[in-house]
């Protein structure tokens, strides 16, 4: 592994400090102007960082708030293990109500308070050294299974293809590979000849402002494109499989995912496209019998209208809608890939067996 | 007609001044912002008008250059036909160098100037009333042209209905109706409620800057969306047709136009939704036998990357593929919607039916 890591410069999103008393994060909100690290040393500073998105993407935000407390934790003067825990409740709240709906978050510090819970009889000193066990254990897990995707992706495509992307999934959001991106990393480090296609992905431009710039830094060829130019690319022969993420997959096989990609979808069958949704089966959710059950997010009027311009592109007064998501109908899903293996239609089946 | 006006607010992209001797522009270049209107006096302001953008739209750009050069010829004070006239070609070669590739710029000039050679041997009081009459003619011509296109585009809508177009073929860049948005204008006059989704059209932003302000202006109910959301808008039932505009057709049907639109034609075919080319049989080029051979301009990779952003939102070095048009396979199109009347398949018969 540490052969292939030559290959490819991979962005430390998040890490623990070299003196285990703070994490240091990739300010993903100063992307892709400047490239500033950021070391989080108080409580305080975790939770700014997981609520203004200075770390963004479910995955890194699970590994930074397990990075986080138990950093936090190392710097106590705590030698009783009531106290200790005590204090490690309080702080795994305050940090969890950073952002109140993200699932990863909340799991990654309950599976922290769970190793305190289990060890109440250990002194703090060995309390610690757990912790520290456990923090690395979530980010090395997500780091495994990012590898399982992007080599299950990776059978999918061969070397010369090229890949037309949306919005982002790669190390940024997650650890090392990423889901969507995983493949074309680890093609990369195969030595493999890969083109991507980056939709900017309006309105957050989430595509231009990471994807692309995590694929440029990596040394991968990728090429910017507006999301209405996905259509004359794929004309063009340039593009031979499409890879997204998933926020969510129903029990069918519908997929949400950012605003755009059930267009996609749409295109690449009409040019006869493989599309994949690649994603963890921790996204997939059996209780959703299909995507109607999935709500979309709306936005504000304002990321259309005005955010990111000198000054606004619209009249103030022009109505705006927004929806952070779509759902992709399986039908126009060649394959959904999870580090479990590849399901193909029908998904019903292929999903269910992979909770069997 | 005068009452139907009262119900619409025109907006008066281009006028001859109250004095004949100026030309009234509305600058494009500050909307949705600022609405300014230019008073342009002499020919370096109406080169410039049109070099810059100020004035844009085939259509508009001819009717500005045909009211401009009577503007300019009013203010001369030469009694001699032939010295007129040798200052009227002099001034026409200036003003058709402001935008070299702009068909209907040197049609309109051509046309005026063939006035002055027809009518040597008259007075230049003559001439110029003659030349009064001619460029008001072009302006009305367009005016009917457009009413006539938008009458045959309403015929295939209803009350109610909901309309998504791309980028801008409305008043702004043509003559009091336009054309694709013609319809709508139109409708609206007869008192219809008619639902219009205006996509933003990335790059340059046609669909917020332009689209949305004139029909938002003219009390139509518009709703803003990005390129990416036209799938949701039209699973969610809200779109009964497309309405787009043309740069050129060629002989057997395929159109190109604003970069996307081949996309949205896709998607629209995907959900069983009739997608419309509306423009003048101009754009008809019968001696281009398919869209192959309809060259695509490739445009900067700033207009991506940096334009209109307070900074840019991805690296320098990132690569951009920015074509300004595609083209819309004659198969996804329901119908060309022309001056003459509603062209269907098979285009190559129909088309050139319109020039028989």
């Amino acid at each position: 592994m540490s052969d292939e890591l030559k290959q490819v410069t991979h962005i430390d999103n998040v890490r623990l400090g070299d003196d285990e008393k703070s994490v240091v994060i990739i300010d993903q909100t100063q992307l892709p102007n400047r490239t500033v690290y950021l070391t989080l040393r108080t409580a305080q500073e975790v939770y700014d960082a997981i609520k203004l998105l200075q770390v963004r993407g479910a995955p890194a935000i699970g590994i930074c708030a397990g990075y986080g407390i138990y950093a936090l934790a190392r710097q106590w003067d705590l030698d009783d293990p009531a106290a200790f825990a005590a204090k490690f409740h309080e702080t795994a709240e305050y940090l969890n109500s950073s952002r109140p709906t993200a699932v990863n978050l909340s799991w990654a510090l309950k599976r922290m308070e769970g190793v305190v819970t289990a060890n109440a009889g250990k002194s703090v000193a060995e309390i610690l050294d757990l912790l520290g066990a456990e923090c690395r254990a979530i980010h090395q897990e997500d780091i495994e299974m990012c590898r399982k995707i992007s080599e299950y992706g990776l059978s999918l495509i061969k070397d010369g293809d090229g890949v037309l992307t949306h919005c982002n999934a790669g190390p940024l959001a997650t650890s090392r590979y990423g889901t969507a991106l995983g493949p074309l990393f680890l093609g990369k480090e195969k030595g493999m000849n890969l083109h991507v296609f980056a939709d900017e992905t309006r309105p957050l431009l989430q595509g231009a402002r990471l994807t692309s710039y995590e694929l440029q830094k990596a040394g991968i060829d990728v090429t910017l494109i507006c999301d209405n130019m996905a259509s004359i690319v794929m004309k063009n022969g340039w593009v031979q499989a499409c890879f997204v993420g998933c926020d969510r997959i129903a029990a069918n096989g519908d997929a949400a995912n950012k605003i755009g990609t059930s267009g996609v979808a749409i295109l690449a069958k009409h040019y006869g496209i493989p599309f994949y949704v690649l994603g963890p089966t921790s996204t997939i959710d059996l209780s959703c019998p299909d995507g109607d059950h999935i709500p979309i997010e709306l936005r504000d009027p304002s990321e259309i209208r005005e955010k990111w311009y000198a000054e606004p592109m619209a009249l103030p007064e022009v109505k705006c809608y927004n929806p952070a998501f779509d759902v992709t109908d399986h039908s126009l899903i060649a394959g959904i890939v999870t580090e479990k293996g590849i399901c193909r239609a029908p998904y019903t089946e292929s999903l269910a067996a992979l909770f069997r």
